[in-house]
């Protein structure tokens, strides 16, 4: 087995907002937001695995998804490797099914929220929008 | 096990250049220029397993590296997902021990050489230097 747990993540953003989820109360890392996504289950592609996560946790289908950035590391003891697709668009409008809260943040608030310490580098780097990954137009990408 | 083979890459500049190496004759993908890397051995991290590919192809200790971005698909057939690393530092001056080639490339020379499939979209957001990789002065990172 490989020394490192393979882990997805999703990155969209609708009218310059990016979409966090919280965890729910009781499980590891409680109250936390992050990106939503979860675990690459064996026999999975990480592609399969975010479609999966996508569709338990907030019940809609990604179209399509697009590698863009990852983190690794061991930030919690069991080293981590967390791959961040973006998510241009989706079908579906996002619930709280498998999460405590579902938000469309602004990047000003995203980084003010108790973040997964796995997600904050990433998400400081989505929202500074260095990447080109916030939308010109107000409308912009996603939803 | 997993439905993807996980394989690093490491992404070092010098003056400008980008680190590229270049596939023996006979192997897999021969002649084929890429960032050099290669799989994830059971047990390792991606971190161990691109200090360990590095002292193997090149004979250079990477001091330490940084996530950057990676790529996710099946472009030979089988799922591949490479995960590259910025190599900022090194010590030792990369040799082609373990690969037929070693050359700090232009990037403009970079995408005109025949490389690999799954590095080409990698490699060419890192010379576009979008993400700011490029270094700034001209001794910039690396080396």
């Amino acid at each position: 087995m490989s020394g490192t747990l393979l882990v997805v993540a999703g990155a969209a953003f609708r009218a310059g907002r990016l979409l966090l989820t919280r965890r729910p109360a009781g499980g590891a890392h409680a109250g936390l937001w992050e990106l939503p996504g979860g675990k690459v289950e064996p026999g999975e592609t990480p592609e399969d695995a975010l479609a999966r996560e996508w569709r338990e946790e907030l019940g809609v289908d990604v179209d399509r998804v697009e590698p863009w950035a990852f983190s690794s590391g061991a930030p919690h003891g069991r080293h981590v490797t967390l791959l961040v697709f973006r998510v241009p668009s989706m079908r579906g409008e996002p619930e709280p099914i498998g999460v405590a809260e579902v938000r469309w943040t602004r990047p000003d608030d995203a980084l003010a929220l108790p973040l997964l310490p796995a997600d904050r580098s990433l998400v400081e780097r989505l929202v500074r929008g260095e990447e080109g990954l916030l939308p010109a137009s107000p409308d912009g990408v996603g939803g």
